[in-house]
C-alpha cells in the first residue's frame, strides 16, 4: 500500500494524541498540548483535523474499524464455533495488547463524542458486539448446560479482556498469546462446560499489529 | 449512629461531586460546578474540603473503605473458600451497582490523586485486590485441574465485575443478586472447573447500599 507523506504525519498526530489522552483525558488535552507534543505548528495541526474532536472521532473510528476488518478476515473459512471464539478472544487482545493507549481512550472517552460522529462510533461498537454476541450464540448452542445469561456473558467476556489496560504489561513475562490461553480457558470452562478445550495450535502471524501502520516519525 | 448536620452535609457534596466527575471528569470538572449543582457557594464548599483534590480523595477512600468492611465482615466465620468467593462477588456487585458513579470515578480517575492521597488510596485497593486474591488461592488449592493463572484470573474477575458500569442498569430487569449468580457460575465454572456448584441460597440483607447513609439532601 502506497501511504502519503500527508497520511503518515497524520497517523504520528493520532498516536500521539491519543497517549495524551490516555495520560490526561481528553476534556483536559489542548490543541495547543498536541502541538507540543507533535513539534507541528496549530496552524499545521488544523491542516491535518479541523478540531480535537475530530482527532477523537478517527482514533475511535480506526480502532474499531481494525480490529473488525481484522478478525471478519481471520473468521473466513472457519465454522467452528469455540474456533471463532478464540480467535475473537486472540484478536481483540493481541490488537489492544499492542494499542493499550487507544483502548483506554476507547473505553474512557465513549461518551465524548457528539451528534454524528459518536452515532458513526456507535454504529461500528455496535457491530462489534453483535459479531461477538453471534459467536457466543453459537457456542452456546453447542453446550448441553446453559447456565450462563448470552447477555451477562458477552459482556463479562468484553470486561475481562478489556480491563488488561489497568494491569497487563505487553512487554512483561507474560506473553499475549498466553493471555489470549488463559482467558479463553476461564471463559469458555464457565460458559460452556464440558465443551473439549484441546491445547490450541493457532497459526499467529507475525505481523504489525498497532493501529498505526507506519514508523514512529512523521 | 449520631450524625451531625455537618456530616451529612459534606456526603451531600461528595456525592453530588461523584456524580459530576463521572460524567464529565475529574479534569473538567470545577468547583464552580459543584457550587452550582450543590446549591452551596464556593467559601461554603471549603469549609467542607480543602480542594477539589480532596473531595476526589474522600470519594475514593470512602469506597474502597466501606467495600472491604462489609466484605470482611460478612466473611467472618465463613470457611468454605468457595462460599467465600460467592460472598466477595456478591459484596462487589451490591455495592457498586448501588453506587456506579462512584464506581466510574473509581476506575477513570484512579490517577488522578498525586502524592500522599494516591498512596493511602492504593494502600486500600491493594488490600481489597489481596483479599480477593487469597479467597481465589483458597479455591484453586481445593480444584483438581488448575488451569487458569491465578493472577490472570484475578483481574479478569475484577474486570468482568467492574465492567457493569458499561453495561449494567440497577433498575433493570435482572436484579444484582441474579447479575452476581451468573458471574459466580461463569467465573467458578471456569476458574475450577469440576467444583460442585449448588444453587445458592444467600441470606441477602435488606439494607442501604449507597456509599453514603443519609438521606437525599444536604
Amino acid at each position: 500500500m502506497q501511504v502519503s507523506r500527508h497520511d503518515q504525519k497524520l497517523e504520528f498526530i493520532l498516536r500521539t494524541a491519543a497517549r495524551i489522552f490516555a495520560e490526561k483525558s481528553y476534556h483536559s488535552t489542548s490543541m495547543r498540548d498536541i502541538s507540543r507534543a507533535t513539534n507541528v505548528s496549530l496552524a499545521g495541526l488544523y491542516h491535518y483535523c479541523r478540531s480535537k474532536e475530530e482527532l477523537l472521532f478517527l482514533i475511535q473510528d480506526n480502532c474499531f474499524g481494525r480490529v473488525l476488518e481484522r478478525l471478519e478476515q481471520q473468521l473466513q473459512q472457519v465454522d467452528a464455533p469455540v474456533v471463532k471464539l478464540r480467535i475473537f478472544i486472540e484478536n481483540h487482545l493481541s490488537f489492544f495488547a499492542a494499542n493499550m493507549a487507544e483502548m483506554k481512550v476507547l473505553s474512557h472517552e465513549a461518551e465524548s463524542l457528539r451528534g454524528d460522529l459518536h452515532a458513526h462510533v456507535s454504529t461500528r461498537k455496535d457491530n462489534y458486539t453483535k459479531l461477538a454476541r453471534k459467536i457466543l450464540q453459537e457456542v452456546q448452542e453447542l453446550t448441553e448446560n446453559r447456565v450462563v445469561d448470552l447477555t451477562v456473558a458477552t459482556y463479562a467476556l468484553f470486561g475481562m479482556m478489556n480491563w488488561i489496560y489497568n494491569w497487563y504489561d505487553p512487554q512483561g513475562k507474560l506473553g499475549v498469546h498466553e493471555l489470549a490461553q488463559h482467558l479463553t480457558q476461564l471463559f469458555l470452562g464457565g460458559f460452556s462446560p464440558g465443551l473439549l478445550l484441546e491445547p490450541v495450535t493457532t497459526t499467529m502471524r507475525i505481523e504489525n499489529l498497532s493501529i498505526w501502520t507506519h514508523g514512529l516519525n512523521g
